[in-house]
């Protein structure tokens, strides 16, 4: 068996045996095959895919390279949420919570912002004090104490993913969905977790901009889940628009801490209460998605979420009290408001140019190694839909960076549409992929 | 521009401009862009494929990526030939000769043997003291003096292409049209040519086994000669039987001595005198195919051609005296014949198997430093159409190896099929492509 022969039988649209992959996976981890191979190989995928037997495979090869976190001392069904990521995509923060005081366990491993999109762990470390970086022990400490911990990404997990990922960045090899459905899932299986529920985005702001590729994706991830024996369940919710009016990491703390405390923001909270309706499913404190939200909203209704968040964060080390009084925190520099062109309606809000403001604004990296500014960030006053007269504020920019200003300014005006007529309202979450297929959301509930 | 966008261009399917082609290929050179890069490029061109332009632009890059040798000196038009590669195929070796005793230069550049093809150079360097790696120099003298020059690819010419065609061989993208015909015309195009004839070849013997493929080789091949401004003509010939009956590097030079000197092995010379009378005719010392083919039967009738070899074989060092008493060289220590399993008729002899059984005997190379055994090969006794009777002779094969002599037998005897019937004859040579388009060969005579 040579890496070249086996290159060319994937280039080729045969399916690798188990060895084979095992000989690619394997060998470039520990250096016998070398970069210049894998990457072909990785191209090859790109055009030939992989059958649900090769990506579980893959993902198994991943896992395997590195520690599994063994939970099973902590008693309850321990389950998480993953998000192929959006903007204003600040669900993990009330969700985690919120389920958690439901009785169910919340072992959360998060990313950092990737591309337009914002990450938990930057959200998280805007927090004066919280540390994300805990050890593998601490991990355990924090989930076993508090039923829940929210941590990033260590060493010891899935280091193969981390070596290949870095290789596909750089040979325009990302854009596959079996390679990014095993990214994904080897570092969720390792994370110690019985249940899965996943966000997978679709439209102009997510990765995967159609719905027909958006399940695809889904169905790759609920197959790897299903044949780990981890109960999956996957929806497929739009990220036209930004979710909720927050973009910008200590913005979204503060619009996820007034989700907990009660104050409705509809799109946030439909999509919290919804995939922790299924979590607490999952987890088997409630014996159906309906009961399952019910229970969420229960946890925001009887203040046991908010606590909850609290108590995270104090045991990770952030200052709770810039939580409990928001205004505490430090303010941009430069701030500027954005004003209705016209009179109307919204009638759509690009999320992916808004995405990309926010990194201008501070509040992403453009590099792996910019630091990001916590404050900076854009507050929407209108959502798609919302009627609007002309010069009323429709959203507002902040930053310390006083040389961009005029031209971000521009952009997230330029990223409203407005029109005469109120557009026809478009479902937040679309459709429901699990083993038994795909289900259009009305129709599972 | 980074590789890493030009290398999602081509794999999303878009043509690159020359600046984006000359970014990857002279990168790769100079060391600015990364194999795993160039890798991952070159498997993204084997399923997104390259236009005209792109084509000639990778050969121009290779093509100047080393020395391009000046022959205007010299008189007249100079003509050479390239063959894809086929087994027993000697053709170079009467075929040079006899072009130039009609009076066309012609300045050859050849290859070793690769696969289970064999090489002009491991034929030519069968012959005592031969030498073919002359310097650029003495190239420039030998073509001046004889009208005629036989060598191998020198450090000097298009050492992309080297580069690339390792990287190629490790990463399975050997097989992609564009690559090959890139390939092999910047090291023709290096030679000082003014016009270049193609043998491509088709069938089980061959790297491209149908005939669509082989035309879409030649067309890619003729479209850059042609926008190079080099009269370039493609003739698809049959690979599916073994040319001639001698294979092995020696053996296949006493078969072309034999030729020149005017002994008829009809496929042999078939395809020596229409290959060398489009020479002919594109060195215009012909006004047509048919007045070249004539020109070049009579240069072997009148003995000029075979004159020309021993010049050109004494010029380069050979020792002529095994030529005129072929004899005299040393002879392989065991030999075996094989007979015929039944009477009937030959109705086929795999040349693929041919190929690899000469490999075997040691007529060729499985790892790069493997030493060729000159004496070692195959002849055969029966070709296809011929009669046989159970028990006669069909080929004998030679080798200094005794382990592998049994196995090696029985091999070349399962390459054989015997039929009751007489098969159909079919066309040594099936069409013709140049640049006004493809033509079947009996039509275009």
């Amino acid at each position: 068996m040579t890496a070249n022969e086996i290159i060319r039988k994937k280039r080729d649209g045969h399916p690798l045996t188990s060895d084979e992959m095992k000989f690619i996976i394997n060998g470039y981890v520990e250096g016998t095959v070398p970069d210049y191979q894998v990457s072909s190989f990785f191209m090859a995928t790109f055009f030939r895919g992989m059958n649900k037997e090769e990506t579980a495979e893959f993902t198994r090869l991943m896992l395997h390279s590195g520690d599994i976190i063994d939970l099973s001392h902590i008693p309850g069904v321990k389950v998480d949420k993953h998000s192929t990521g959006g903007v204003g995509d600040k669900i993990s923060l009330p969700l985690a919570p919120i389920v958690a005081a439901c009785g169910v366990p919340v072992p959360m491993i998060s990313g950092r912002g990737l591309g337009h999109t914002g990450g938990t762990l930057d959200k998280l470390e805007s927090i004066p004090g919280f540390r994300t970086n805990l050890t593998i022990d601490e991990y355990k400490n924090v989930i076993a104490e508090l039923g829940l911990v929210m941590i990033g990404q260590t060493k010891e997990i899935a280091p193969a993913d981390k070596k290949m990922y870095a290789l596909r960045d750089v040979t325009s090899t990302v854009e596959c969905i079996p390679l990014i459905a095993g990214s994904i899932m080897s570092k969720k299986l390792a994370e110690g977790i019985d249940a899965l529920v996943l966000d997978v985005k679709t439209g102009r702001g997510a990765f995967m901009q159609t719905h027909e590729q958006s399940v695809e994706l889904a169905q790759a991830l609920v197959g790897i889940g299903t044949s780990f024996g981890k109960e999956t369940v996957g929806f497929i919710t739009d990220m036209n628009q930004p979710l909720g009016n927050a973009i910008g990491n200590w913005n979204e703390v503060v619009e996820s801490v007034e989700c907990l405390r009660g104050r409705s923001v509809p799109d946030v909270m439909e999509l919290t209460c919804v995939l922790g309706g299924a979590m607490v499913m999952l987890g088997k404190k409630a014996g159906s998605l309906a009961e399952g939200i019910e229970r969420c909203k229960e946890a925001v209704k009887n203040g046991k979420a908010y606590v909850k968040f609290l108590e995270l964060v104090k045991r990770q080390g952030g200052d709770i009290s810039f939580l409990e009084n928001v205004e505490k925190y430090p303010r941009s520099k430069y701030s500027e408001t954005i004003t209705a062109p016209a009179s109307g309606f919204v009638t759509s809000i690009d999320s992916l140019e808004l995405g990309f403001s926010g990194i201008m604004l501070g509040a992403g990296r453009t590099k792996v190694d910019d630091v990001i500014d916590p404050k900076a960030g854009i507050l929407l006053k209108k959502k798609a839909g919302d009627a609007v007269k002309q010069g009323e504020p429709i959203a507002e920019i902040f930053t310390d960076n006083k040389e961009i200003l005029a031209k971000t300014a521009q952009r997230v005006a330029n990223a409203f549409s407005v029109g005469a007529a109120k557009p026809a309202s478009s479902p937040l979450i679309i459709s429901v992929v699990d083993k038994n297929g795909v289900t259009a959301f009305e129709n599972y509930r």
